[in-house]
């Protein structure tokens, strides 16, 4: 087996957990991040510390690397464009691209006839106006870009007011967003697949999600969903995968209606939080898996040991770590991160049934 | 949680494997090995290259480091000495250099009232003379230091003459040696448990091992032995882990007789090649359990969640990798090794049942 180096642009917790995974198939892993102290460097051959638009940099990382992945939608287009034309990136920059603007994710859910929440394009006080008008008042205003954690978002529980409106305007800095009506939903999942360069699609058990604040907060396998809902929400990740052209993990998050039906979120191409759990109950990860699929290997469907529940160390939560290192059937996993703060992901950790 | 730096001596793939199970709790790792491209090379936040008795590295790593810990039993004694003159050493090096000398090993053993195979003390070719006098003319014999892997062995298989004699003690270049035994069992199992600095003691369930020219091939879990069995391998571990106020995970080989005896071969003051499966089948495997005995942490027990086999793949097993990479069950961990070579170790594989 060659000793094949894979870049990865990002260097946070999943860059962390694709560089230990890359590494038990035997890989050597670059990561390109411009924290010094990031997590995924203690875990890497070798961590080019630059911005993620260095060209200098990508340059270097192009050499170095038989593929380059990346951990975090948000890696600029452009960066993907140079690569692409240097080296292979996979996922494939469109699908990144697309992700990055939840308007265009929206109309490409739509071309893949993949049904999403009401919403209105808002580019000023005017069209939020216009948009409320429509939805009743309520919705949830989110930037098109950037935005993540429950960061970037407005919401409107109830009529509002033109003060209300120019301050929620304010909020997001004019940006260019979006309104989206709110749904009366059971609950909430993510179908983890992944597709290899010959076109095969691989199934993760699909995990049901709970957040809050707009966190992840855990995930819980096997969902409470039936085959129907299971069988639909595979075949809408299918679609998506064969118009994008995938290749690697994704992640789309659906809403489960009241009434059985499922509405596409949004979709992350990347390895996603909702699927932690894979490694402690599937002999491949979605970190395994990830990287089976960028560097050409076989894919394998990810059998699941045990039901499992995993749960996420937000801030403070690590205050819990004594009690649950004395637990049965926890797996921890932390990301060596120096300074606890509030919101931020710690660590996480597994509980097997 | 503080980010506790770890030290680890040795990194070939167990310090590789103590490294990921350490970032996975969060702590820092630097490895002191003097190969540059060793396998733990890869997974640390930094390597010290240098020789295990280069006194000044040795400082910079104590200096560097809360807690040091080694991957092999052949660390010199003199440098375990040295560091835990001026920080935390574990296991202790009492351990250490018992586990060098076959003969001290045995005695200690003998010690703890631990049947071993019967040996003989071989410091010469007199001393071999008479040796197989006694045994009947067959045995092995083994350098007391520095063997590994059926390495510096020769086995007597029927009555010899004194030329044949003469060639063996060349053969081991007239090191001190000792003749061992031949005893006739019905399988070989190994305990591997670990020790807190409280005391606690913890077992993993006890593996079935198949050796093949001195190296070990697959471990299968359970062994096919009875409760009073373990139970006895378990309290022979004990008595040996409290007799050397032992911190750690150890991994104590013995031989089943078929009338059902226990005879102990070896211990190793290490994670163990046969207790690899247990990162496939357990929230805490083999090398997160060692790690939490020597920072402190709460040591848990090792629940399995399915029947399996780990198989080594060596040398040109990796050929393989194909095959194994298209099965499911199957977890495939690599050494990032880039040279095959015959008899090196250079992965394996758990398949789950």
């Amino acid at each position: 087996m060659e000793n094949l180096a894979i870049g990865i642009i990002g260097g946070g917790q999943l860059g962390r957990m694709l560089a230990m995974a890359a590494s038990r198939l035997g890989f050597k892993v670059i990561v390109l991040d411009p924290m010094v102290d990031c997590p995924a460097a203690q875990l890497c051959s070798d961590h080019i510390v630059a911005d993620y638009d260095d060209e200098a940099a990508l340059e270097v990382l192009a050499q170095r690397t038989r593929i380059i992945t990346y951990e975090f939608e948000n890696v600029p287009v452009a960066t993907a464009h140079f690569l692409e034309a240097k080296t292979t990136i996979f996922p494939p920059s469109r699908a990144l691209e697309i992700s990055q603007d939840r308007l265009t994710e929206k109309q490409f859910f739509a071309r893949c006839s993949i049904p999403t929440v009401p919403y209105w394009q808002i580019d000023n006080k005017q069209d939020l106006h216009a948009a409320l008008m429509e939805s009743g008042g309520t919705g949830i205003l989110k930037t098109r870009r950037l935005g993540y954690d429950g960061k970037g978002q407005h919401w409107f529980n109830s009529a509002v007011s033109e003060v209300d409106m120019s301050k929620a305007m304010e909020a997001i800095n004019h940006a260019p967003a979006i309104l989206e009506g709110f749904i009366d939903f059971a609950c909430e999942i993510s179908v983890l697949a992944a597709r290899s360069q010959k076109g095969v699609v691989e199934y993760f058990d699909i995990p049901q999600n709970i957040h809050r604040e707009g966190i992840l907060r855990c995930s819980q396998v096997p969902a409470s969903i039936d085959d129907i809902i299971a069988d639909q929400a595979r075949d809408y990740t299918q679609r998506l995968l064969e118009a994008l052209d995938y290749v690697g993990v994704i992640a789309v998050e659906f809403f489960v209606t009241k009434d059985g039906g499922l509405i596409a979120n949004e979709f992350a191409p990347r390895v996603h939080n909702s699927g932690h759990w894979s490694e402690a109950v599937c002999c491949v990860s979605q970190f395994d898996q990830h990287i089976r699929a960028i560097t050409g290997l076989t894919l394998v469907r990810p059998q699941r040991h045990g039901d499992c529940v995993m749960e996420n160390l937000i801030g403070e939560d690590v205050a819990k770590l004594p009690e649950l290192l004395g637990q049965e059937n926890v797996l921890i996993h932390l990301y060596g991160k120096h300074e606890v703060r509030a919101g931020r992901k710690m660590g996480h950790f597994t509980r097997i049934f």
